[in-house]
Formats: structure tokens, C-alpha cells, sequence
């Protein structure tokens, strides 16, 4: 495994009882994995919990302590409704208060106040972080986002809310920036192609010669078609480096490998 | 919490690279999620891992060890890749052998002879299931899935491909009426209504006082607009129950009231 798999190891949490129970596709778990493999770091799970703050703070310490994470994101539950309780079951996992943060408190009055509505428990219940934390604006919703780093364990907690246009405006307007800093600095390529006539189960014995030559480099198959009457696969290849030139070299020269023993075999190849 | 939660607690484990770094949408996870909790099954939690038999192996036991579920599923990783090992997995989690099945192997040797393809190592691969697992048909494409009792933890354990029609076949044909035999026999109502002109913190209150005043009813908001310029909410009301009327009754009490709160408040209801 490559030094900076082993030191940006991260677990995504996506929260809420509509996304365990399927009311709603998990759009955010994907969107998150995506961007954070493309800045370098190593996805290793993405959990989805009941909004229960036992469940939710044990497993957070389950998967810290376990894994030992460089980064773990949160999505949902920083609303104002009764189970939004997120914030508390990190304090409670990481063992900080829950306080009201200034800051916080203050860009959710900014809201409520454009439109004259007043301040209730319920609104300012999304200024209560964890002792420590840094707000993370929100700028097309109320909820404040959390920014809380755990020295002790040498992790950072980020927290979204679960609505994914928010989500997408707070990781894009503010988040990514910051993790580019503290991230590792890798160059990551990938690359695909399309392969017909070639059933899975005789693409692997290739693709196990392949990964064992080159380690560095992911390749997986994901099939289309159907295995035996018409079978289609996607080849994906993806290769990160510190270098730019080597992660690009290597998606290269084993494209190039997997293309032509395809071919040997008898397949169609589409770029 | 009622009983048949207590009884019929349930995990997904979505498994796969292709998951964690979100190349892919998990709607094996929505659909699973949906189906499992229509049937009566309490789902706590849905987990995606990158494949990785280590990791696999230890956040199965821990879940395992930790919430006692009735019911885990899985999906992905049987198929004839190195990287496909679930079962191995599994069979790791819960101290049994992976071995041949004589079963699974007969399913199969005849997808492939269908077509004439020899058997190969990476074909046979498919038909290693955990001692003591019944094979599991797959009419759509060549690996079986596996259903494994653990006695000892009075656990289920059912493994399905990651390929979404495959899964959907196998769950409609095969798994689901086996379900229903053992799982709870619970009647689920859900209503559903949209509210415009509410911002969801305002709305949070009334959902509060409902929630605690009929505390067998599920409740749930989500915005869809914009909570200041343009508050529109979805809401959704679900009860279960082993009495139909009980369930039907719960839900349409709580819907009534919330829409004639929501009305007093200055919404706009959307049936």
C-alpha cells in the first residue's frame, strides 16, 4: 500500500433514517467517495445510521479507534428537528461538549433575520457544535456545517448537511480548499474502455496477471452486458502518484496491456 | 421500541470499491433498504467496504457482536474476480470453511456449458460458499448468491451479486418469499403530502409535539425548496403494525392533524 493510502485513510458517515431505510438514493455517498479519491485520499467505508446518537457516536469511536482515520465526513442530521443529532453524537463519541459557537450563532440569526422571522430553541439548536469546531458556512441553506480536529487521535471531523445542494456548495465553496492544503499531493489518472464479447469470469485470469504486474495500478471490470448470451464489459483503470508523468504512464502502458490480450481473446474494444 | 424491531433488527453490507470511491450510485442500498423495512424488518444501518476480506471479516463481526441482528445482507463480491471475496469474507466473520458446493457448482458448470465454455479456476471460484450456506439461484447471470444460518447468533446471513438486475431477480424470486415465512408479520401504511410557505424550522415544532404524542408513528421532513426565500417541505408518515386498521388509523390520525397544524401555521397543503 502506498504511503499516502496509509496516512489519508477516511470514512465517510452518511446519516438518517431515509437513507437507511431507501427512501431516498444515496447520492451524497458517491458524490463524496468521488472527490475525495480524485484529492488523494483512500475511502475505506461509507456508513449509513439510523438517526440514533448511540449508534451513531458508537460506531464513530468504533471506526476511529479501529481504523484510525486521517478524515471522517458527516453528512445529515445538523437540522433543526428533533432527530437531527449528529453534532452530539460526535461530541459525545470524541468526548467534547456540545456548546453554543458564536459563530455559528451568528450566521443563523443573519437568516432568520433577513426574513424576520425570530430566533427559536429550534433554530438555534443548529449553532450548538462541538467545543472546538469551526462553522462552516452554509450558503444556500441555515444549517451551519462543523469543522472539528481531534489531536488526539489525529483526525478531522467535517460535517455537511444532508440536503445535497447544500452539501455540494459547502464542499466545493469551502471544504475542498482547505483539505487540498492538509491533503496528500497526489496526481491521480484513470482512464476507461469498453469490451465486448468477453465474459468476466475470462477477463479476470487477465486482469489477475495484470494487477500482479503492476501493483500500483487499479484495474476492476464492471459488466454490462449479460455474462453468457452477450457479455459487455466496462474496464476501469485508475493509477495516483506524486508524480503527475508516473500516474499517467502507468494507466498508460496497462491499458494498453489489458486492450491487447482482449483482443487476443477475441473481443471488441471500444474507447 | 416495539418488539418485532427488537426481534427483526437488520444490516446491508454494500460491498465494493466501485461503492466506496462512488464510481457507481448505490441503489442496491435504497432498494434493499426500501424492500427490508416493507417487510417488517427493523434496518439499522447500511455499510459499504472497500474489498478488503480483513476489513469485511471484522466490521461483520463487530455488527455482528455489537447489535445482534437478526438479518445481514450483502451484496457484490461473488463474482469470478480476485477481488470478489465476500464469501471469504463471511466465512472468516463466523469461523466456518469456505468450500466447495456441490449445489452451487452444478449451477454453475451448466451456465457455462450452456455456451461451451470449459470450466476454469475462476469460474469455480463462484461455487465456494460457506459450510453449511444453501445456494441461492441467479436466473440472470452465473454467481449463486448464498443464504447461511449462524445458529450460535441467531443470525442470517444473505449474500447477493452487485449487479442490480441480478440482485432484483434473485431477492423477488427466491429471497423475499422466504422472508416473509420467518420475518414479522407486520402491516406498514405510509402517507406522504407536501407543504409550501413553511420554513422546516417552523415546522420542526409541530413535528416534535406529534412525534411525542404518537410516538408509533414515524414522521419525517424534506425540504425541497428553499428554507428562506421559498420553504416548500415533503412529508412523510409511516406507521407499522401487526394489526392493519392500527397501522392505516395511526397514519391517517397523524396526517389529518399535521396538515390541520400546518394550515393554522399559513401553509399551503399539496396531497
Amino acid at each position: 500500500m502506498e504511503e499516502h493510502e496509509e496516512e489519508f485513510k477516511t470514512w465517510i458517515f452518511t446519516l438518517g433514517n431515509e437513507v437507511v431505510e431507501g427512501r431516498v438514493v444515496n447520492t451524497n455517498a458517491s458524490y463524496l467517495g468521488r472527490r475525495l479519491t480524485l484529492l488523494g485520499f483512500k475511502v475505506v467505508g461509507n456508513i449509513s445510521l439510523i438517526d440514533d446518537v448511540n449508534i451513531i457516536s458508537s460506531h464513530l469511536r468504533y471506526v476511529a479507534n479501529t481504523y484510525k482515520p486521517r478524515l471522517i465526513v458527516t453528512t445529515g442530521g445538523l437540522g433543526p428537528t428533533p432527530d437531527d443529532r449528529t453534532l452530539e453524537a460526535i461530541a459525545k463519541a470524541f468526548n467534547r461538549k456540545l456548546i453554543l459557537n458564536d459563530e455559528a450563532f451568528k450566521m443563523v440569526k443573519e437568516k432568520y433575520s433577513e426574513i424576520n422571522l425570530p430566533m427559536t430553541v429550534e433554530r438555534k439548536k443548529m449553532a450548538y457544535l462541538p467545543e472546538g469546531a469551526i462553522p462552516i458556512p452554509n450558503p444556500v441553506g441555515t444549517a451551519p456545517g462543523s469543522w472539528l480536529e481531534v489531536p488526539e487521535l489525529n483526525l478531522i471531523i467535517i460535517s455537511l448537511p444532508g440536503v445535497p445542494r447544500e452539501l455540494e456548495a459547502m464542499w466545493e465553496g469551502w471544504v475542498e480548499k482547505r483539505l487540498r492544503d492538509i491533503g496528500p499531493k497526489v496526481y491521480i489518472f484513470e482512464e476507461t474502455f469498453t469490451v465486448i464479447g468477453i465474459p468476466e469470469s475470462s477477463a479476470a485470469k487477465v486482469l489477475k496477471d495484470v494487477q500482479k504486474r503492476y501493483g500500483n495500478v487499479y484495474v476492476k471490470t464492471h459488466p454490462k452486458g449479460h455474462e453468457i448470451r452477450g457479455p459487455k464489459l466496462d474496464v476501469y483503470i485508475m493509477a495516483s502518484s506524486r508524480e503527475e508523468s508516473e500516474a499517467r504512464k502507468a494507466v498508460r502502458i496497462v491499458k494498453e496491456l489489458l486492450m491487447r490480450k482482449f483482443k487476443e481473446l477475441g473481443g471488441n474494444i471500444h474507447e
